[in-house]
């Protein structure tokens, strides 16, 4: 077990290799919970969705569930009828291992797009998934589900609620095509916690809109993006209800389990050499400021700019212009790592200072636009060649 | 005069340099026209937009003009109330020179942004400028307003209108920050033709929705998006009225003159390897086929992908999930020059295929969404190493 992250009760894990892309590495994993969990789920808001999306989407209705099967190298997106049988008969056969209800198990892919599943090397691996439950690591899960990510990424939290401890962790997979809406992003949250369901679907949806919904790499929202959570209610509290203190508390820890994994997915941006903060501040609204904040996270030259440790304001404050919300130059301000660049949408001549401090590899960039109270902060990464050479080579 | 460029009667142009970035080039144009012009623009939406965009937006209410400035080097953009002063000290500078009213001197920049005009090296020089009209040829002026563009942009054409020939001439700007809405493009169009107002007006907006506003290079647009069309009726033609044969001559003129000026445009794409064709078929609107379309080419995956001769459609059809518009991916067809790649959602096996002949440097994406009979083409480029250094050094 990883030093430091603590692992729910309640839970087991499992993984193997299946030579989905290529040999050399396990690339399936198997997330049981030992009794009936609540679940709930979000998912990707791109009209093309892959087929292991659409069957957790339907199954998600019931609000629970059992295990969930991740498996990397292949999306299981665009491969049509056959898609769609592949990611049932996976879950079934988990379940028939298993002995579990069939709908009460998941499935995600995440990985090239359009290839149907390799499914005459999984099939045979996957009763040897369920019987190793509980011989991995929470941490190998997290390998398991890597795609061009450069290291594993889980975080986990403590806390009191009901007198009891609970405990939440995670692990997500992300490095390419991120985008609001969790493109290309798997994240699988596990609590001992017992939350009534509309309580576990607030909170989700209240971590998830800030977290890995305000993260962006390259603009791209994949047809896959999932972040499941699970709730056995092993800690033994009373059900947290809506509303309640114990409620905020997971809320608050929910929360912010998602903003340390959206974190890691920037990070780890395909490429990146550096981690960037967008904060636009005073915007009319907060959806104004989101807005603007995604405009110029996602603004290549922006993105370059920063890369080249160039003070270049104009592609921010143009940014903001085009994003839809309003901004009145003449009132904005535009700080990088501190230093004030442009007051009243006119230049401060720091430039030369400001490109010092942004060889830092981590930039904080605040717009203030004095227009209103909203307020949105957004991550991203720098973009490099490397990100460049990653994708033009991705399936060579 | 360039062979091949014809040039409409009674314009005439000069350029100066005023080393406004660094010495060594003419960076100041002048188009001038003989007489009274009808004119009409078409102008940025972002927000933020730069001082002499404004200007010219005032200016352009009146419908007419004589004369246009233009400058490389510096947009003028984000430099208060000092920006709009240095404009307008320009443009009565000019007409002082050559006995103009000073509101029929329109100024065009372009460059980097919040950064005041150098107005003590540029003023000295434009009583020259306006002296020196007559000496400098259309190549001179489409060199003159380049910036990062490798290459002068400039395309005309003929026509026979009411007995008369008509000539339109155009040269443009482009390179970097284009997206829909003319990013950092400045396109200056002229013509001998005689044109009512409104006629001109319906004439420009049609073939700019379907040239510069359907190209992107890197989905950023500007604060200093200009075109401008001077018709000052040389040709003695009686004047083109809405409606009329004569009409739908000179619009489909115009038009074609705006594609290829755009074409070029996208040609000179920051280092672009590759020009790219996106054609969206079958959407249940041209609107929506074009939002699908416009997504496909802003997908930093899918310009990579083209970069490195990947034929990945599975971005391509994510990119259009996620665009906004209507799709069925059970329903898509994919071709990539001329060869299917996906049919009905699914692989056909033919990428490898696809692979050789994405190395060609044009390359056309045809989606069939099978939804309607909404057809819109974008033209882009691919994404490449060399795009990352031009702007990440950009100022440097």
């Amino acid at each position: 077990m990883r030093k430091g992250v603590h692992i729910p009760a309640g839970f087991r894990f499992s993984t193997v290799e299946a030579a989905i892309k290529k040999p050399g590495r396990k690339d399936i994993a198997l997330i049981l919970s030992d009794t009936d969990a609540v679940m709930t789920g979000s998912f990707t808001r791109n009209a093309v969705k892959a087929a292991p999306v659409r069957l957790d989407m339907q199954r998600i209705r019931s609000g629970k569930g059992r295990a969930i099967v991740v498996n990397s190298g292949n999306a299981n997106a665009c491969t049509g009828v056959r898609g769609m049988k592949d990611a049932e008969e996976t879950a079934r056969s988990i379940a028939d291992s298993l002995h579990l209800k069939g709908t009460s198990v998941y499935v995600c892919s995440t990985g090239v797009i359009g290839t149907p599943l390799p499914m005459e090397r999984i099939l045979p691996r996957l009763p040897e998934l369920a019987s190793a439950v509980g011989t991995a690591t929470f941490d190998d899960v997290a390998a398991a589900i890597m795609t061009t990510d450069t290291f594993p990424k889980m975080a986990s939290i403590r806390k009191k609620i009901d007198g009891r401890t609970v405990t939440i962790a995670g692990v997500c997979k992300g490095a390419g095509m991120i985008c609001p809406n969790m493109a290309t992003m798997l994240a699988f949250l596990i609590t001992d916690a017992a939350v009534e369901k509309a309580a576990l679907k607030a909170a989700l949806r209240s971590a998830v809109r800030k977290s890995f919904n305000r993260i962006t790499i390259d603009g791209d929202m994949s047809t896959n993006d999932t972040a499941l959570i699970m709730a056995n209610g092993a800690a033994g509290n009373a059900p947290i209800r809506l509303g309640t203190n114990g409620y905020f508390v997971f809320e608050a820890a929910l929360s912010h389990i998602c903003a340390e994994l959206a974190t890691l997915i920037v990070k780890d941006g395909e490429g990146a050499t550096k981690l960037v903060e967008i904060i636009v501040k005073n915007a009319r609204t907060e959806t104004e400021a989101e807005r603007a904040a995604m405009a110029i996270a996602n603004s290549m030259l922006v993105k370059t700019a920063i890369y080249g440790n160039d003070a270049n304001w104009g592609r921010l404050i143009a940014a903001a212009g085009y994003s839809g919300s309003a901004v009145d130059d003449s009132r904005v301000d535009i700080s990088l790592n501190g230093l004030m660049v442009c007051r009243n949408g006119m230049a401060t001549g720091r430039d030369k200072e400001a490109n010092e401090l942004l060889k830092n590899t981590t930039v904080t960039v605040v717009l203030n636009l004095k227009l209103g109270k909203g307020t949105a902060k957004v991550l991203t990464c720098d973009l490099t060649e490397e990100y460049i050479r990653i994708n033009a080579e991705y399936r060579t």
